[in-house]
């Protein structure tokens, strides 16, 4: 390689993509003239722990911005340590493509000045989204940068601050919500437009899950509410949605975040349906010698091969590493490419995406990959689904925790596309492997397949996974149909093949269960009704599963079970 | 699907694979006429919880044997539940392969019966490991079966056993260890003829840290020490290892375990080169009609592609089922063939193995698949390693668990062999992440494009695997070379960039470091030695990894930097 000599690559935000571009690109080429501008004196934090911050957990919001050994990432750092040339206050406001020349203004002073360019990368990450009907003030914020954080830390610790609104049931909004609610004791309201919580991640049924944790935090949660206005009114907020106004002293709008690349659009740079900038696998724009990375680019997701905003940390850090090869690959002259394996491709490329996310919700780790029911149905994909309750250790463990689980996957082809994990166990494992799975193309088969760590503290003989594997791939081949934990009776009649005691624990309802606990229906299956369609239910899914199969065996048609059981259902009490 | 009517299948062994196997042809062919036979009353229990039981975690052997919903599967169970005819008290003896009969003896009469079978279904597992010096007897026991356990735990809680040697330092052996320590106080000495504790799961590095582990809670470790005699005298037990005695109050003999196939090997079923069973995809022996599974049976190893025996749980289960779809899609006949897509195969198969475990030791989570090192080179691989010290959280969030990993990986390939991973944090999510991509034979970049869920209370933006993959890259590539944790500084100048506070909290030690904290070296280049090759060391390496690369670049040759770092190499302290 050249080391970079007399190549000037100029960077446009100093956050995780802009800054781990251009440290890679600074280990790569020594030599290189590199210079990263970001409007805010603030960089290089970690965005993603500000609710942990608003939540107590993080004393100070320098946490965010150090490194493991306690130094804090400011422009000195990075010339010091990394060798970079940051400049801070410094706001892009235009770009000549041809010219290759950036504007950059001091956001104080409001001097331009004209930097010239070989390469450009575009980093510029993204913007809160705001409806028409919200006006920011003193007691409406966003909740984005750690400016909008600290006044509401600071109320919360003083007092001044009981009550809020969030506006917005997303990843952020819920994550708000938990923060004010769990350590502070905020009495909190939730609004979504959408008729469930974290609507990108979980299915209706999935998302009850996640709203009666809330709920049982007292956490008051409204959907199916669009917010019409949101003011300031004196020291508080007022917020009007779904015909009701709700007065807090505090109302956070987190309504997800659109990517903030003005001046890149106005250049004429292409943008992707989603309103992001377009870029190719190397991560370049639809300028050659422009690279973007991280929230203000759009990405291929892996299962409908289409172009989509993911705006997530973990993207925008690999997004980095990959835009400073490119870099380096574009600086590499001849003589340096002999240097390597003469099959080796100097690019890198950064891959369709599964988009895995998780969050804590309260006492449940809640996390998802690929598409939901409702998002392959959007993209027209025939899908099923199955779910299960499991323990996320042997159930002869001490304080085994719940995991309830959705696989979806599509019909005939059996080709995976998501998993919806929810609960006190550990959903985040699960979810991991499977989009691994998803990366490549992975088949229900695929499930039975994965070799998982095996010891009692750990995981049960056969995870989870194996087991919504067999669900699903008995259905597909068996016709043993389990119906959504949700479901109403429905003119079935329902057997209960459970224990006395647990269906006494957590009862069927109304109308009445006939009640034949699963060692005895073998012998007593002229009791069971021929003049309805039957609906097998049990704890968890198993028996009712196994008993369904065998009915189906009996010539008995128009038989399911209740997929993930009573278990499952319950779960989700009254919310 | 004929049902099965009229085809008589005889299961050996009513334990994980052979009650799978049986069940799930059950489900598949209600007609068939299936039989499980099995030597002892105490049937279908999770053997792998028995330390679980010895350390207290279970208050009764029962426990293990319960279904989730209380129920004891015992034969009575089976009948009811599972439509299953389990005999037990009831071995089998001979085998006559060419008419088909199985001959079962009753453990308490000695009478004998033949047995007719269409299919036969060997699922006997292992034996204990026993040694030529080693007498069994009232203090010195295997740890195999409960009956074994149950006098052990007695002893524990009567406060009879106050002192054990345990004899073997592989999974079971470790496991039992911490049982008798933990909870209980015992004074355990643990014994291992190789070189080092766990030695078909980890290098003698990351080994290290389990025996510090142990070390750290009053076991006594010794390694290197293969026993030459065990024997009860009086009370308790003798046991002579290494020219050294230990007299304890029971010894427990560890020593892994042996495919239990001695009727079936009498009968001509061919072994394998590791002795156990040797099968093919569809889990059939040598006899078209003989099926077997479980530890009785060896595996086809996914990165050597040569059989092999592993002995473990979670893989006996998945083969029951494997067992079950291939006795139904024997039974199936034509017209039931039709039932079925034109491009379905009716046989399921069980495919090459990673070998995935782990286990508990106190409060370290010990985790690996595929090959190490020793095994990689024992095979003749040309393998090379990075490591790494990591938190499995955000590192800013509460309580962030440390975690240490190495990845062992094909030279010039790339290709991915194996993954160990030790510490108080998640060390079991990126193993079985990783042995997802062992299965589709991953390479080094695949380890980049891993999608992981990201939130702070569950990783950081960029997991550890993704920053041991930019490792292995960095060698291979740009000669980026990390050495091992505990490697010597060798007559190389030892440079610590950490800062002074780091440095003073775990000094390198002998001969000292040149301190020169990394924010400062770009600056003081000139005080580097150049007349020795140099080491660069830091925290958990990153600091040290991009210094030496950058030295590298000022044409320095002869760098390398400490892999992990300092607090991967003290975590091992003096063991």
């Amino acid at each position: 390689m050249s080391g970079g000599s007399g190549m000037r690559i100029v960077v446009i935000g100093a956050s995780a993509a802009g800054l781990k571009a251009a440290a890679r690109a600074r280990r790569l080429l020594p030599q290189a003239d590199i210079v990263v501008f970001d409007a805010r004196e603030f960089i290089s934090y970690g965005a993603c722990g500000l609710p942990f911050y608003l939540s107590g957990d993080l004393d100070n919001l320098d946490r965010l911005r150090e490194t493991q050994w306690q130094a804090i990432r400011d422009a000195e750092f990075f010339a010091r340590v990394k060798g970079l040339d940051v400049r801070c206050g410094r706001r892009a406001t235009a770009l000549d493509l041809a010219t290759r020349t950036v504007t950059v203004e001091s956001v104080d002073a409001g001097a331009a000045e004209s930097v010239g360019y070989d390469r450009l990368v575009i980093a510029t990450g993204a913007a809160p989204r705001l409806l028409g009907g919200i006006t920011l003030g003193d007691a409406v914020t966003c909740f984005h940068v750690p400016e909008e954080s600290q006044p509401l830390r600071r109320g919360l610790e003083t007092g001044q601050i009981g009550s809020a609104v969030v506006i917005g049931g997303g990843f952020v909004g819920v994550e708000v919500a938990v923060a004010l609610a769990d350590m502070w004791g905020c009495a909190v309201t939730l609004l979504e437009a959408e008729d469930r919580l974290l609507p990108h991640l979980l299915d209706a049924d999935m998302s009850r899950l996640v709203a009666a944790e809330l709920a049982r935090h007292d956490v008051v949660v409204k959907t199916g509410v669009p917010v019409a206005a949101a003011h300031t009114v004196g020291e508080g907020a007022e917020v009007t949605a779904g015909g009701e106004t709700f007065a807090a002293d505090r109302a956070v709008v987190a309504l997800g975040v659109v990517p903030q690349i003005g001046f890149a659009a106005a250049a004429g740079l292409v943008l992707g349906a989603s309103g992001a900038l377009a870029v190719d696998e190397q991560l370049r724009t639809s300028d050659h010698a422009v690279f973007a990375a991280g929230d203000c680019v759009e990405v291929v997701h892996r299962l409908t091969r289409q172009p989509c905003y993911v705006p997530l940390g973990s993207l925008a850090n690999r997004q980095g590493r990959v835009v400073g090869d490119n870099l380096a690959a574009d600086a590499a002259d001849a003589e340096a490419a002999q240097d390597r394996p003469a099959d080796a491709d100097p690019y890198s490329s950064f891959g369709a995406v599964v988009g895995s996310s998780c969050l804590k919700v309260f006492d449940l780790n809640v996390a998802a990959t690929g598409l939901s029911e409702t998002a392959a149905a959007h993209v027209g994909l025939s899908a099923d689904a199955v779910w299960g309750t499991f323990h996320d250790v042997a159930h002869y463990y001490p304080e085994p925790g719940a995991l309830y689980l959705k696989v979806v996957y599509e019909r005939g082809s059996g080709r995976l596309l998501g998993l919806q994990a929810v609960g006190p166990g550990e959903a985040v494992k699960r979810v991991d492997v499977f989009a691994s799975l998803l990366q490549r193309d992975g088949k229900l088969r695929d499930l039975l397949d994965l070799e998982f760590c095996y010891a009692p503290p750990y995981n049960a003989a056969l995870d989870p996974l194996h087991g919504l594997g067999c669900a699903a791939l008995n259905r597909e081949e068996a016709g043993v149909i389990g119906v959504g934990p949700f479901v109403a009776a429905d003119g079935r009649a329902v057997i209960d093949v459970r224990s006395a005691d647990e269906a006494a624990a957590r009862p069927w309802g109304s109308p009445e269960a006939l009640h034949i606990p699963s060692e005895q229906l073998r012998a007593r299956l002229s009791e069971i009704p021929t003049d309805r369609p039957l609906l097998i239910v049990c704890e968890k899914g198993p028996r009712s599963a196994e008993l369904a199969r065998w009915l189906l065996a009996q010539e008995r048609r128009d038989v399911v079970y209740l997929a993930g059981g009573m278990a499952l259902r319950s779960q989700a009490g009254s919310g």
